[in-house]
Protein backbone atom coordinates (compact mmCIF):
# COMPACT_ATOMS: atom_id res chain seq x y z
CA UNK A 1 0.00 0.00 0.00
CA UNK A 2 2.05 2.39 -1.37
CA UNK A 3 1.34 6.22 -0.07
CA UNK A 4 0.68 8.69 -2.81
CA UNK A 5 0.58 12.46 -3.27
CA UNK A 6 0.15 14.62 -6.51
CA UNK A 7 1.83 17.91 -6.18
CA UNK A 8 1.18 20.61 -9.40
CA UNK A 9 3.76 23.78 -8.63
CA UNK A 10 3.32 26.88 -10.72
CA UNK A 11 6.43 28.58 -11.43
CA UNK A 12 6.66 32.56 -12.49
CA UNK A 13 8.87 31.58 -15.50
CA UNK A 14 7.11 30.10 -18.53
CA UNK A 15 9.40 32.08 -21.57
CA UNK A 16 13.17 30.98 -20.34
CA UNK A 17 13.54 27.09 -21.36
CA UNK A 18 16.94 26.78 -19.89
CA UNK A 19 15.27 28.31 -16.37
CA UNK A 20 12.28 26.39 -16.72
CA UNK A 21 14.80 22.83 -17.33
CA UNK A 22 16.64 23.27 -13.92
CA UNK A 23 14.02 24.06 -11.77
CA UNK A 24 12.27 20.54 -13.59
CA UNK A 25 16.02 18.72 -13.25
CA UNK A 26 15.31 19.39 -9.42
CA UNK A 27 12.38 16.75 -9.24
CA UNK A 28 14.45 14.38 -11.97
CA UNK A 29 17.02 14.08 -9.49
CA UNK A 30 14.59 12.55 -6.83
CA UNK A 31 14.18 8.95 -7.37
CA UNK A 32 10.44 7.51 -6.74
CA UNK A 33 9.00 11.04 -7.84
CA UNK A 34 6.99 10.21 -11.05
CA UNK A 35 6.43 13.68 -13.47
CA UNK A 36 3.18 12.68 -15.15
CA UNK A 37 3.58 16.49 -17.26
CA UNK A 38 4.92 20.20 -17.13
CA UNK A 39 4.32 22.66 -19.63
CA UNK A 40 5.16 26.07 -19.92
CA UNK A 41 2.88 29.49 -21.44
CA UNK A 42 4.85 32.07 -22.94
CA UNK A 43 1.66 34.23 -22.41
CA UNK A 44 1.34 33.34 -18.69
CA UNK A 45 4.44 33.44 -18.47
CA UNK A 46 4.15 30.41 -15.85
CA UNK A 47 5.06 26.35 -15.81
CA UNK A 48 3.00 24.26 -14.50
CA UNK A 49 4.52 20.35 -13.26
CA UNK A 50 2.71 17.93 -12.49
CA UNK A 51 4.39 15.18 -10.44
CA UNK A 52 3.45 12.49 -8.01
CA UNK A 53 5.20 10.89 -5.09
CA UNK A 54 5.69 9.39 -1.42
CA UNK A 55 4.68 11.97 1.16
CA UNK A 56 8.60 12.11 1.92
CA UNK A 57 9.78 12.54 -1.69
CA UNK A 58 7.23 14.53 -2.68
CA UNK A 59 8.03 17.32 -0.62
CA UNK A 60 11.34 16.98 -1.17
CA UNK A 61 10.89 17.20 -4.47
CA UNK A 62 8.35 20.30 -3.92
CA UNK A 63 11.23 22.18 -1.51
CA UNK A 64 13.90 21.33 -3.59
CA UNK A 65 11.86 22.96 -6.99
CA UNK A 66 10.84 25.89 -4.92
CA UNK A 67 14.48 26.69 -3.88
CA UNK A 68 15.91 26.86 -7.08
CA UNK A 69 12.86 29.16 -8.44
CA UNK A 70 13.59 31.36 -5.88
CA UNK A 71 17.79 31.62 -6.50
CA UNK A 72 16.91 31.81 -10.75
CA UNK A 73 13.56 33.83 -10.86
CA UNK A 74 13.71 37.35 -10.44
CA UNK A 75 9.71 38.73 -9.51
CA UNK A 76 10.65 42.63 -9.90
CA UNK A 77 11.20 41.72 -13.20
CA UNK A 78 7.83 39.32 -13.85
CA UNK A 79 5.38 40.20 -16.36
CA UNK A 80 2.33 37.71 -17.72
CA UNK A 81 -1.14 37.69 -18.24
CA UNK A 82 -1.88 35.21 -15.40
CA UNK A 83 -2.16 36.26 -11.61
CA UNK A 84 0.91 35.55 -9.64
CA UNK A 85 2.49 36.94 -6.32
CA UNK A 86 5.72 34.57 -6.12
CA UNK A 87 8.53 32.91 -7.97
CA UNK A 88 6.94 29.56 -6.81
CA UNK A 89 3.44 31.00 -7.14
CA UNK A 90 1.28 28.51 -5.07
CA UNK A 91 2.02 24.53 -4.61
CA UNK A 92 -1.22 22.38 -4.53
CA UNK A 93 -0.68 19.21 -2.80
CA UNK A 94 -3.50 16.17 -3.82
CA UNK A 95 -4.03 12.87 -2.13
CA UNK A 96 -3.73 10.22 -5.01
CA UNK A 97 -3.84 6.66 -2.73
CA UNK A 98 -3.70 6.00 0.43
CA UNK A 99 -3.36 8.86 2.05
CA UNK A 100 -5.57 11.19 4.02
CA UNK A 101 -6.58 15.21 3.22
CA UNK A 102 -4.64 15.34 6.83
CA UNK A 103 -1.07 13.63 5.92
CA UNK A 104 -1.74 15.99 3.10
CA UNK A 105 -2.05 19.42 5.43
CA UNK A 106 0.84 18.04 7.49
CA UNK A 107 3.61 17.46 4.11
CA UNK A 108 2.32 21.50 2.83
CA UNK A 109 3.03 22.83 6.53
CA UNK A 110 6.51 21.13 6.60
CA UNK A 111 6.57 22.70 2.92
CA UNK A 112 5.65 26.23 3.79
CA UNK A 113 7.49 25.82 7.10
CA UNK A 114 11.33 25.67 4.97
CA UNK A 115 10.01 28.19 2.14
CA UNK A 116 9.49 30.56 5.24
CA UNK A 117 12.88 29.90 6.71
CA UNK A 118 14.33 31.46 3.08
CA UNK A 119 12.74 34.36 4.35
CA UNK A 120 9.84 34.22 1.92
CA UNK A 121 6.32 34.36 3.08
CA UNK A 122 3.88 31.43 2.67
CA UNK A 123 -0.05 31.29 3.12
CA UNK A 124 -1.55 27.72 3.46
CA UNK A 125 -4.80 27.64 1.22
CA UNK A 126 -7.88 25.61 0.48
CA UNK A 127 -7.87 22.58 3.02
CA UNK A 128 -4.86 23.79 4.64
CA UNK A 129 -5.89 27.16 5.17
CA UNK A 130 -5.71 28.44 8.94
CA UNK A 131 -8.53 30.92 8.50
CA UNK A 132 -11.87 31.04 6.49
CA UNK A 133 -10.35 34.26 4.29
CA UNK A 134 -7.31 31.64 2.82
CA UNK A 135 -8.87 29.02 1.94
CA UNK A 136 -9.28 30.64 -1.44
CA UNK A 137 -6.48 31.05 -3.84
CA UNK A 138 -7.86 34.04 -5.56
CA UNK A 139 -8.50 35.72 -2.18
CA UNK A 140 -4.93 35.40 -0.88
CA UNK A 141 -3.28 36.43 -4.47
CA UNK A 142 -5.91 39.35 -4.90
CA UNK A 143 -3.56 42.14 -5.86
CA UNK A 144 -0.99 40.21 -6.68
CA UNK A 145 3.10 40.66 -6.75
CA UNK A 146 2.89 44.37 -6.78
CA UNK A 147 -0.15 44.91 -4.17
CA UNK A 148 1.74 42.30 -1.30
CA UNK A 149 4.35 44.67 -0.37
CA UNK A 150 1.16 47.06 1.31
CA UNK A 151 -1.30 44.03 1.60
CA UNK A 152 1.18 42.09 3.88
CA UNK A 153 1.33 44.68 6.40
CA UNK A 154 -2.14 44.48 7.40
CA UNK A 155 -2.52 42.13 10.49
CA UNK A 156 -5.15 39.71 8.70
CA UNK A 157 -2.74 38.80 6.14
CA UNK A 158 0.45 38.27 8.24
CA UNK A 159 1.70 35.28 6.36
CA UNK A 160 1.33 31.85 8.12
CA UNK A 161 5.17 31.17 7.69
CA UNK A 162 8.46 33.77 6.81
CA UNK A 163 8.60 37.07 8.13
CA UNK A 164 5.96 39.89 7.54
CA UNK A 165 7.35 41.52 5.04
CA UNK A 166 7.32 41.81 1.22
CA UNK A 167 10.17 39.43 -0.32
CA UNK A 168 10.88 41.58 -3.29
CA UNK A 169 13.02 38.96 -5.36
CA UNK A 170 10.67 35.96 -4.92
CA UNK A 171 7.03 37.56 -4.19
CA UNK A 172 5.59 35.10 -1.77
CA UNK A 173 4.31 31.17 -2.02
CA UNK A 174 0.45 30.01 -1.37
CA UNK A 175 0.93 26.20 -0.03
CA UNK A 176 -2.20 24.64 0.06
CA UNK A 177 -4.22 20.83 0.19
CA UNK A 178 -7.28 19.87 -2.43
CA UNK A 179 -9.27 17.43 -3.55
CA UNK A 180 -8.49 15.85 -7.03
CA UNK A 181 -10.28 17.83 -9.53
CA UNK A 182 -11.43 16.73 -12.81
CA UNK A 183 -11.48 18.97 -15.52
CA UNK A 184 -14.56 17.28 -17.99
CA UNK A 185 -16.22 19.45 -20.89
CA UNK A 186 -19.83 18.62 -22.95
CA UNK A 187 -20.13 19.59 -26.26
CA UNK A 188 -23.48 21.05 -27.66
CA UNK A 189 -24.53 21.06 -31.34
CA UNK A 190 -25.65 24.28 -30.80
CA UNK A 191 -23.49 27.79 -32.42
CA UNK A 192 -25.59 29.60 -29.73
CA UNK A 193 -23.30 30.44 -26.62
CA UNK A 194 -25.51 31.89 -24.80
CA UNK A 195 -27.55 28.30 -24.79
CA UNK A 196 -24.42 26.72 -23.66
CA UNK A 197 -23.74 29.45 -20.51
CA UNK A 198 -27.66 28.64 -19.42
CA UNK A 199 -26.90 25.29 -19.40
CA UNK A 200 -23.73 25.68 -17.58
CA UNK A 201 -25.25 28.23 -14.73
CA UNK A 202 -28.52 25.25 -14.00
CA UNK A 203 -25.93 22.63 -13.74
CA UNK A 204 -23.39 24.33 -11.78
CA UNK A 205 -23.53 24.60 -7.34
CA UNK A 206 -24.18 28.61 -7.89
CA UNK A 207 -27.11 27.88 -9.73
CA UNK A 208 -28.72 25.19 -7.88
CA UNK A 209 -27.50 22.43 -9.54
CA UNK A 210 -24.88 19.51 -8.67
CA UNK A 211 -22.97 20.30 -5.71
CA UNK A 212 -19.58 19.89 -6.65
CA UNK A 213 -19.82 21.37 -10.15
CA UNK A 214 -18.35 24.48 -11.39
CA UNK A 215 -19.56 25.23 -14.88
CA UNK A 216 -19.00 28.08 -17.87
CA UNK A 217 -20.20 27.93 -21.21
CA UNK A 218 -17.89 28.76 -24.51
CA UNK A 219 -17.87 28.99 -28.07
CA UNK A 220 -16.00 26.75 -29.87
CA UNK A 221 -15.39 28.65 -33.01
CA UNK A 222 -14.00 26.28 -35.05
CA UNK A 223 -16.44 23.31 -34.58
CA UNK A 224 -19.10 25.79 -34.49
CA UNK A 225 -20.34 24.34 -31.31
CA UNK A 226 -20.86 25.49 -27.91
CA UNK A 227 -19.27 23.54 -24.37
CA UNK A 228 -20.45 23.48 -21.12
CA UNK A 229 -17.08 23.47 -19.74
CA UNK A 230 -16.90 22.22 -16.23
CA UNK A 231 -14.65 21.36 -13.05
CA UNK A 232 -16.22 18.68 -10.80
CA UNK A 233 -14.16 19.65 -7.39
CA UNK A 234 -15.34 16.11 -5.90
CA UNK A 235 -15.42 13.20 -8.74
CA UNK A 236 -16.39 10.74 -5.36
CA UNK A 237 -19.59 12.45 -4.72
CA UNK A 238 -20.45 14.41 -7.65
CA UNK A 239 -19.94 12.17 -10.40
CA UNK A 240 -19.08 12.48 -14.56
CA UNK A 241 -21.89 10.42 -15.45
CA UNK A 242 -24.52 13.11 -13.49
CA UNK A 243 -22.85 15.98 -15.04
CA UNK A 244 -23.58 14.60 -18.31
CA UNK A 245 -26.60 13.34 -17.90
CA UNK A 246 -27.83 16.90 -16.39
CA UNK A 247 -26.77 18.37 -18.96
CA UNK A 248 -28.08 16.36 -21.73
CA UNK A 249 -31.73 17.16 -19.56
CA UNK A 250 -31.22 20.71 -19.95
CA UNK A 251 -29.94 20.76 -23.25
CA UNK A 252 -33.77 19.54 -24.21
CA UNK A 253 -35.37 22.63 -23.59
CA UNK A 254 -33.36 24.24 -26.00
CA UNK A 255 -33.71 21.23 -28.72
CA UNK A 256 -30.13 21.06 -28.20
CA UNK A 257 -27.88 18.21 -28.59
CA UNK A 258 -25.01 16.26 -26.42
CA UNK A 259 -22.86 15.68 -29.49
CA UNK A 260 -19.83 14.52 -27.69
CA UNK A 261 -17.27 15.22 -24.25
CA UNK A 262 -13.51 15.69 -23.28
CA UNK A 263 -11.80 14.54 -20.09
CA UNK A 264 -8.68 16.97 -19.69
CA UNK A 265 -5.44 16.04 -18.15
CA UNK A 266 -5.01 12.99 -16.58
CA UNK A 267 -7.75 11.68 -14.08
CA UNK A 268 -8.17 8.88 -11.63
CA UNK A 269 -9.62 6.09 -12.99
CA UNK A 270 -12.55 5.85 -10.22
CA UNK A 271 -13.47 8.82 -11.95
CA UNK A 272 -14.28 7.24 -15.26
CA UNK A 273 -15.51 3.93 -13.76
CA UNK A 274 -18.06 4.87 -12.12
CA UNK A 275 -19.47 6.01 -15.49
CA UNK A 276 -18.98 2.26 -16.12
CA UNK A 277 -20.77 1.00 -13.14
CA UNK A 278 -23.62 2.78 -14.13
CA UNK A 279 -24.37 2.66 -17.50
CA UNK A 280 -23.89 -1.38 -17.26
CA UNK A 281 -25.92 -1.19 -14.61
CA UNK A 282 -23.42 -3.48 -12.76
CA UNK A 283 -24.25 -5.01 -9.62
CA UNK A 284 -21.91 -5.15 -6.09
CA UNK A 285 -18.69 -3.84 -8.05
CA UNK A 286 -16.23 -3.60 -6.32
CA UNK A 287 -13.10 -1.49 -7.20
CA UNK A 288 -11.12 -4.63 -6.08
CA UNK A 289 -12.26 -6.48 -9.16
CA UNK A 290 -9.81 -4.19 -11.22
CA UNK A 291 -6.77 -5.64 -12.01
CA UNK A 292 -4.46 -2.07 -12.31
CA UNK A 293 -5.91 -1.43 -8.90
CA UNK A 294 -4.63 -4.76 -7.14
CA UNK A 295 -1.08 -4.05 -8.34
CA UNK A 296 -0.77 -0.80 -7.61
CA UNK A 297 -2.16 -1.55 -3.74
CA UNK A 298 0.83 -4.41 -4.14
CA UNK A 299 3.60 -2.07 -3.95
CA UNK B 1 7.66 -0.06 -18.32
CA UNK B 2 7.46 -3.24 -16.53
CA UNK B 3 6.05 -6.48 -18.34
CA UNK B 4 4.06 -8.34 -16.32
CA UNK B 5 2.26 -11.98 -17.16
CA UNK B 6 -1.05 -13.60 -15.29
CA UNK B 7 -0.47 -16.92 -14.69
CA UNK B 8 -3.87 -19.00 -13.20
CA UNK B 9 -2.59 -22.81 -12.35
CA UNK B 10 -5.00 -25.17 -11.66
CA UNK B 11 -4.25 -27.90 -8.80
CA UNK B 12 -5.46 -31.11 -8.04
CA UNK B 13 -6.09 -30.63 -4.62
CA UNK B 14 -8.78 -28.90 -2.50
CA UNK B 15 -9.41 -30.30 0.49
CA UNK B 16 -6.25 -30.76 2.09
CA UNK B 17 -5.52 -27.18 3.16
CA UNK B 18 -2.07 -27.89 4.40
CA UNK B 19 -1.08 -29.21 1.07
CA UNK B 20 -2.52 -26.69 -0.51
CA UNK B 21 -0.46 -23.60 1.52
CA UNK B 22 2.89 -25.37 0.88
CA UNK B 23 2.11 -25.13 -2.71
CA UNK B 24 1.31 -21.90 -2.72
CA UNK B 25 4.11 -20.69 -0.35
CA UNK B 26 6.78 -21.65 -2.61
CA UNK B 27 4.79 -18.97 -4.69
CA UNK B 28 5.37 -16.14 -1.65
CA UNK B 29 9.09 -17.12 -1.05
CA UNK B 30 9.45 -15.39 -4.64
CA UNK B 31 9.94 -11.50 -4.59
CA UNK B 32 7.66 -9.47 -6.89
CA UNK B 33 4.87 -12.00 -7.61
CA UNK B 34 1.28 -10.14 -6.88
CA UNK B 35 -1.15 -13.31 -5.83
CA UNK B 36 -4.26 -11.65 -6.74
CA UNK B 37 -6.61 -15.06 -5.65
CA UNK B 38 -6.43 -18.89 -4.79
CA UNK B 39 -9.38 -20.37 -3.78
CA UNK B 40 -10.21 -24.31 -3.02
CA UNK B 41 -12.97 -26.14 -4.17
CA UNK B 42 -13.49 -29.28 -1.81
CA UNK B 43 -16.30 -30.57 -4.55
CA UNK B 44 -13.42 -29.91 -7.04
CA UNK B 45 -10.98 -31.09 -5.09
CA UNK B 46 -8.96 -28.33 -6.78
CA UNK B 47 -7.31 -24.92 -5.98
CA UNK B 48 -6.93 -22.28 -8.09
CA UNK B 49 -3.69 -19.56 -7.82
CA UNK B 50 -4.19 -16.37 -9.91
CA UNK B 51 -0.51 -14.41 -10.10
CA UNK B 52 1.33 -11.90 -11.37
CA UNK B 53 4.72 -10.92 -12.35
CA UNK B 54 7.32 -10.24 -14.69
CA UNK B 55 8.19 -12.96 -17.44
CA UNK B 56 11.26 -14.77 -15.18
CA UNK B 57 9.40 -14.17 -12.19
CA UNK B 58 6.31 -15.74 -13.09
CA UNK B 59 8.00 -18.64 -14.72
CA UNK B 60 10.00 -19.13 -11.49
CA UNK B 61 6.35 -19.26 -9.51
CA UNK B 62 5.20 -21.46 -12.10
CA UNK B 63 7.77 -23.82 -11.91
CA UNK B 64 8.23 -23.94 -8.57
CA UNK B 65 4.68 -24.78 -7.37
CA UNK B 66 4.13 -27.29 -9.62
CA UNK B 67 7.44 -28.87 -8.28
CA UNK B 68 5.50 -28.99 -4.92
CA UNK B 69 2.23 -30.07 -6.31
CA UNK B 70 4.62 -32.75 -7.91
CA UNK B 71 5.75 -33.68 -4.97
CA UNK B 72 2.42 -33.68 -2.48
CA UNK B 73 -0.01 -34.67 -4.84
CA UNK B 74 -0.53 -38.62 -5.64
CA UNK B 75 -3.38 -38.43 -8.59
CA UNK B 76 -3.48 -42.20 -8.46
CA UNK B 77 -5.63 -41.39 -5.37
CA UNK B 78 -7.32 -38.46 -6.54
CA UNK B 79 -11.03 -38.05 -6.51
CA UNK B 80 -13.33 -34.56 -7.96
CA UNK B 81 -15.89 -33.27 -9.77
CA UNK B 82 -13.77 -31.21 -11.93
CA UNK B 83 -12.08 -32.63 -15.22
CA UNK B 84 -8.20 -33.49 -14.66
CA UNK B 85 -5.30 -35.05 -15.69
CA UNK B 86 -2.84 -33.99 -13.72
CA UNK B 87 -1.04 -32.94 -9.85
CA UNK B 88 -0.61 -29.38 -11.63
CA UNK B 89 -3.68 -29.90 -14.33
CA UNK B 90 -3.18 -26.65 -16.38
CA UNK B 91 -0.80 -23.64 -15.83
CA UNK B 92 -2.27 -20.90 -18.61
CA UNK B 93 -0.36 -17.60 -19.27
CA UNK B 94 -1.73 -14.23 -20.04
CA UNK B 95 -0.11 -11.66 -20.90
CA UNK B 96 -1.20 -8.09 -18.86
CA UNK B 97 1.37 -5.54 -19.62
CA UNK B 98 3.96 -4.71 -22.11
CA UNK B 99 4.28 -8.46 -23.09
CA UNK B 100 3.27 -10.17 -26.51
CA UNK B 101 1.43 -13.46 -26.83
CA UNK B 102 5.04 -14.54 -28.03
CA UNK B 103 6.94 -14.00 -25.00
CA UNK B 104 4.07 -15.46 -23.15
CA UNK B 105 4.61 -18.86 -25.76
CA UNK B 106 8.40 -18.42 -25.01
CA UNK B 107 7.83 -18.85 -21.38
CA UNK B 108 5.29 -21.51 -21.53
CA UNK B 109 7.77 -23.54 -23.49
CA UNK B 110 10.47 -23.10 -20.84
CA UNK B 111 8.02 -24.17 -18.33
CA UNK B 112 6.80 -26.65 -19.97
CA UNK B 113 10.14 -28.23 -20.92
CA UNK B 114 10.95 -27.71 -16.94
CA UNK B 115 8.09 -29.92 -15.81
CA UNK B 116 9.20 -32.57 -18.68
CA UNK B 117 12.94 -33.20 -17.19
CA UNK B 118 10.72 -34.41 -14.32
CA UNK B 119 9.37 -37.40 -16.15
CA UNK B 120 5.74 -35.73 -16.27
CA UNK B 121 4.07 -35.73 -19.89
CA UNK B 122 3.64 -31.88 -21.14
CA UNK B 123 1.13 -30.59 -23.72
CA UNK B 124 1.19 -27.06 -25.04
CA UNK B 125 -2.42 -25.79 -25.75
CA UNK B 126 -4.24 -22.35 -27.01
CA UNK B 127 -1.97 -20.13 -28.66
CA UNK B 128 0.64 -22.03 -27.11
CA UNK B 129 -0.19 -24.93 -29.24
CA UNK B 130 1.76 -26.81 -31.75
CA UNK B 131 -1.00 -28.79 -33.31
CA UNK B 132 -4.53 -27.38 -34.27
CA UNK B 133 -5.70 -30.57 -32.36
CA UNK B 134 -4.14 -29.27 -28.97
CA UNK B 135 -5.64 -25.38 -28.74
CA UNK B 136 -8.85 -26.42 -27.31
CA UNK B 137 -8.06 -27.34 -23.46
CA UNK B 138 -11.04 -29.54 -23.27
CA UNK B 139 -9.82 -32.09 -26.22
CA UNK B 140 -6.13 -32.40 -24.90
CA UNK B 141 -7.65 -33.36 -21.38
CA UNK B 142 -10.46 -35.72 -22.89
CA UNK B 143 -10.18 -39.37 -20.89
CA UNK B 144 -8.97 -37.31 -18.09
CA UNK B 145 -6.21 -39.00 -15.65
CA UNK B 146 -7.09 -42.26 -15.50
CA UNK B 147 -7.63 -42.37 -20.01
CA UNK B 148 -4.30 -41.14 -20.22
CA UNK B 149 -2.24 -44.30 -19.60
CA UNK B 150 -3.66 -45.50 -23.21
CA UNK B 151 -3.81 -42.39 -25.14
CA UNK B 152 -0.61 -41.69 -24.37
CA UNK B 153 0.48 -44.11 -27.06
CA UNK B 154 -1.23 -42.69 -29.72
CA UNK B 155 1.15 -41.19 -32.15
CA UNK B 156 -1.01 -37.66 -31.95
CA UNK B 157 -1.19 -37.13 -28.66
CA UNK B 158 3.10 -37.50 -27.84
CA UNK B 159 3.84 -35.30 -25.21
CA UNK B 160 5.24 -31.26 -26.10
CA UNK B 161 7.88 -32.39 -23.40
CA UNK B 162 8.86 -35.35 -21.41
CA UNK B 163 8.46 -39.03 -21.72
CA UNK B 164 5.05 -40.43 -23.83
CA UNK B 165 4.77 -42.10 -21.04
CA UNK B 166 2.35 -41.71 -18.05
CA UNK B 167 3.40 -40.66 -14.62
CA UNK B 168 1.06 -42.51 -12.39
CA UNK B 169 1.80 -40.15 -9.18
CA UNK B 170 1.82 -36.64 -11.00
CA UNK B 171 -0.21 -37.28 -14.18
CA UNK B 172 0.33 -34.86 -17.21
CA UNK B 173 0.14 -31.32 -17.47
CA UNK B 174 -1.06 -28.42 -19.57
CA UNK B 175 0.71 -25.23 -20.14
CA UNK B 176 -0.89 -22.75 -22.53
CA UNK B 177 -1.17 -19.35 -23.50
CA UNK B 178 -4.61 -17.61 -23.93
CA UNK B 179 -5.45 -13.81 -23.41
CA UNK B 180 -7.20 -12.41 -20.95
CA UNK B 181 -10.81 -13.21 -20.52
CA UNK B 182 -13.75 -11.16 -18.93
CA UNK B 183 -17.04 -13.02 -17.31
CA UNK B 184 -19.54 -11.04 -17.68
CA UNK B 185 -22.87 -11.50 -17.02
CA UNK B 186 -26.32 -9.98 -17.67
CA UNK B 187 -29.58 -10.31 -15.64
CA UNK B 188 -33.02 -10.65 -16.93
CA UNK B 189 -36.49 -9.88 -15.11
CA UNK B 190 -37.86 -12.44 -16.76
CA UNK B 191 -37.97 -16.45 -14.94
CA UNK B 192 -38.03 -18.26 -18.14
CA UNK B 193 -34.85 -19.52 -18.67
CA UNK B 194 -35.55 -20.66 -21.91
CA UNK B 195 -35.74 -16.56 -23.02
CA UNK B 196 -32.12 -16.55 -21.55
CA UNK B 197 -31.27 -19.06 -23.68
CA UNK B 198 -32.32 -17.51 -26.94
CA UNK B 199 -30.89 -14.24 -26.47
CA UNK B 200 -27.03 -16.11 -25.29
CA UNK B 201 -27.42 -17.85 -28.24
CA UNK B 202 -28.20 -15.05 -30.34
CA UNK B 203 -25.44 -13.24 -29.02
CA UNK B 204 -23.00 -15.42 -29.06
CA UNK B 205 -20.24 -16.17 -31.62
CA UNK B 206 -21.77 -19.34 -32.54
CA UNK B 207 -25.41 -17.63 -33.12
CA UNK B 208 -23.55 -15.46 -35.80
CA UNK B 209 -23.42 -12.70 -32.88
CA UNK B 210 -20.88 -11.05 -31.09
CA UNK B 211 -17.48 -12.77 -32.56
CA UNK B 212 -15.64 -12.69 -29.32
CA UNK B 213 -18.77 -13.72 -26.82
CA UNK B 214 -19.28 -17.46 -25.23
CA UNK B 215 -22.68 -17.37 -23.75
CA UNK B 216 -25.19 -19.59 -22.09
CA UNK B 217 -28.55 -18.95 -20.57
CA UNK B 218 -29.18 -19.73 -16.96
CA UNK B 219 -31.98 -20.00 -14.30
CA UNK B 220 -31.33 -17.97 -11.20
CA UNK B 221 -33.57 -19.83 -8.77
CA UNK B 222 -33.55 -17.23 -5.60
CA UNK B 223 -34.08 -14.50 -7.71
CA UNK B 224 -36.91 -15.58 -9.66
CA UNK B 225 -34.90 -13.91 -12.67
CA UNK B 226 -32.76 -15.22 -15.55
CA UNK B 227 -29.35 -14.71 -16.62
CA UNK B 228 -26.96 -14.51 -19.85
CA UNK B 229 -23.89 -15.89 -18.82
CA UNK B 230 -21.08 -14.57 -20.91
CA UNK B 231 -17.52 -15.05 -21.38
CA UNK B 232 -16.08 -12.07 -23.55
CA UNK B 233 -12.60 -13.75 -25.05
CA UNK B 234 -11.30 -10.55 -27.08
CA UNK B 235 -12.54 -8.23 -24.56
CA UNK B 236 -10.00 -5.05 -26.98
CA UNK B 237 -12.21 -6.31 -29.95
CA UNK B 238 -15.44 -7.17 -28.34
CA UNK B 239 -16.32 -5.12 -25.63
CA UNK B 240 -18.24 -5.37 -22.88
CA UNK B 241 -20.45 -2.82 -23.68
CA UNK B 242 -21.44 -4.08 -26.88
CA UNK B 243 -22.44 -7.31 -25.35
CA UNK B 244 -25.07 -5.78 -23.06
CA UNK B 245 -26.73 -3.40 -26.02
CA UNK B 246 -26.99 -6.75 -27.93
CA UNK B 247 -28.37 -8.12 -24.75
CA UNK B 248 -30.39 -5.38 -24.05
CA UNK B 249 -31.81 -5.39 -28.22
CA UNK B 250 -32.54 -9.36 -28.00
CA UNK B 251 -34.59 -9.38 -24.52
CA UNK B 252 -36.74 -6.19 -26.45
CA UNK B 253 -38.40 -9.15 -28.66
CA UNK B 254 -39.22 -11.08 -25.57
CA UNK B 255 -40.80 -7.92 -23.64
CA UNK B 256 -38.04 -9.09 -20.94
CA UNK B 257 -35.68 -6.20 -19.76
CA UNK B 258 -32.02 -5.77 -18.39
CA UNK B 259 -32.11 -5.30 -14.56
CA UNK B 260 -28.24 -5.44 -13.82
CA UNK B 261 -25.27 -7.12 -14.91
CA UNK B 262 -22.32 -8.68 -12.97
CA UNK B 263 -18.68 -8.70 -13.54
CA UNK B 264 -16.56 -11.59 -12.18
CA UNK B 265 -13.43 -11.77 -11.15
CA UNK B 266 -10.54 -9.21 -11.92
CA UNK B 267 -10.84 -7.29 -15.08
CA UNK B 268 -8.66 -4.97 -16.89
CA UNK B 269 -9.63 -1.63 -16.30
CA UNK B 270 -9.78 -1.05 -20.01
CA UNK B 271 -12.42 -3.06 -20.19
CA UNK B 272 -14.67 -0.90 -18.19
CA UNK B 273 -13.35 2.27 -19.24
CA UNK B 274 -14.21 1.23 -23.08
CA UNK B 275 -17.81 1.93 -21.55
CA UNK B 276 -17.27 4.83 -19.91
CA UNK B 277 -16.02 6.17 -23.14
CA UNK B 278 -18.72 4.89 -24.99
CA UNK B 279 -21.79 6.45 -23.27
CA UNK B 280 -20.23 9.15 -22.29
CA UNK B 281 -19.18 10.03 -25.80
CA UNK B 282 -15.78 11.03 -25.18
CA UNK B 283 -13.71 12.63 -27.75
CA UNK B 284 -9.95 11.57 -28.43
CA UNK B 285 -9.61 9.61 -25.52
CA UNK B 286 -6.77 7.90 -24.34
CA UNK B 287 -5.33 5.62 -21.45
CA UNK B 288 -2.36 8.02 -20.95
CA UNK B 289 -4.95 10.02 -19.21
CA UNK B 290 -5.57 7.63 -16.62
CA UNK B 291 -3.60 8.18 -13.50
CA UNK B 292 -3.10 4.70 -12.79
CA UNK B 293 -1.73 3.36 -15.53
CA UNK B 294 0.62 6.37 -15.50
CA UNK B 295 1.90 4.96 -12.43
CA UNK B 296 1.88 1.41 -13.55
CA UNK B 297 4.00 2.33 -16.62
CA UNK B 298 6.42 4.56 -14.72
CA UNK B 299 7.58 1.11 -12.89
Amino acid sequence: MKKLIECVPNFSEGRNTGIVEEIIDEVRKIEGITILDYSSDKDHNRTVLTMIGSPERIKEAAINSARKAAELIDMSKHEGAHPRMGATDVIPFTPVAHVTIEECIEVAKEVGAEIGNWEIPVYLYEDAATTPDRKNLASVRKGQYEGFFEKINKEEWKPDFGPQAMNAKSGCTAVGVRVPLVAYNINLDTPDVEIADKIAKKVRHLGGGLVYVKAIGLKLEERNQTQVSMNLVNYEKTAIYQAFEMVKIEAKRYGANVVGSEVIGTVPMKSLLDAAEYYLQIENFSMEQILEKRLLDEQ
